[in-house]
């Protein structure tokens, strides 16, 4: 990567990450899937207590793609917790506009992540990959990632809509 | 339920949970995984910027185990984020020691986590499974949970030991 810069992503930012995460959900077959607005990347992403961190690719302005954008990447990631480890980095995205692949951006990007994490003490670096994603797998595979799912197997699970609202009505009394 | 309370886990908590960690991993047949201890609980779950929260279970001194524990069942959390959905609440634990199940303890924590997640404005409540776990895999199905390693193909991945620190080590230089 000879072009471009890595940064931590400022709100001003969320624009173009707002964008990019549209971009990722088209590649990943579910557009209709993103709720999210620059909006709320605001308000989750820099309040006292974020939700998430975030870290941007950028390429100066002679670099930028055909439609002007010069933020052409982005990794957003948290912090997690293994009983087991201790403390882990999670990736929630890693993307990197089409027109800029193949020149080491996604690689940086996800350094930085492992980079960041170690220096808060994190033992693991942990994502979730579609299984039909193969180019986005071999890229981890390369880099050393283990798949749980395939090895040990570990099945994501999830309660939205209206089982988690009855799981939550359900909620004994109790001191918090 | 008509005996147990769920409350906030305190510091003081740390060394029944780090027992009843040890007792899930044995279920899970992974004992020698655990390489968190009590301290490291304290440390990592009651600092300023905590990496995780726990509930714990508690009963009367009159319902106290074979072996003399009050504290028989524990969830363990945290906040995640969602870059289609927004705020999440990921549930990295849940557990109730055997002499105590079929009591809905289990049903009560992981309400509570829901509850807790809700008012946290968090849309989704994800976890993972083991795919030989059937009681548990019922038990969470039943409730309404949704697979979606089964439904959409997505698989756990992780970086950890020494392809954790060649991806750090290998970070570009950058302001952050």
């Amino acid at each position: 990567m000879d072009f471009a810069v890595v940064r931590a992503s400022k709100p001003e930012d969320c624009k173009d990450v707002s964008r990019m995460i549209m971009d990722l959900a088209i590649y990943e077959n579910m557009p209709d899937q993103v709720k999210i607005s620059q909006k709320e990347l605001e308000q989750d992403g820099f309040s006292a207590f974020p939700f998430f961190h975030c870290l941007v690719a950028e390429v100066p302005e002679e670099h930028k793609s055909k439609e002007g954008h010069t933020t052409v990447g982005y990794a957003l990631y948290f912090y997690t917790y293994s009983t087991w480890k201790g403390r882990s980095v999670f990736l929630e995205d890693l993307y990197v506009m089409p027109e800029f692949r193949g020149k080491g951006i996604g690689k940086a990007l996800l350094s930085k992540v492992a980079a960041v994490g170690k220096e808060q003490q994190c033992v693991r670096l942990q994502f979730t990959v579609l299984d039909w994603n193969t180019p986005s797998l071999d890229f981890y595979f390369s880099k050393g990632a283990q798949d749980l799912t395939a090895t040990e197997g570990w099945h994501l699970l999830r309660f939205d809509g209206e089982a988690l609202d009855r799981l939550a009505n359900e909620a004994p009394k109790m001191n918090l």
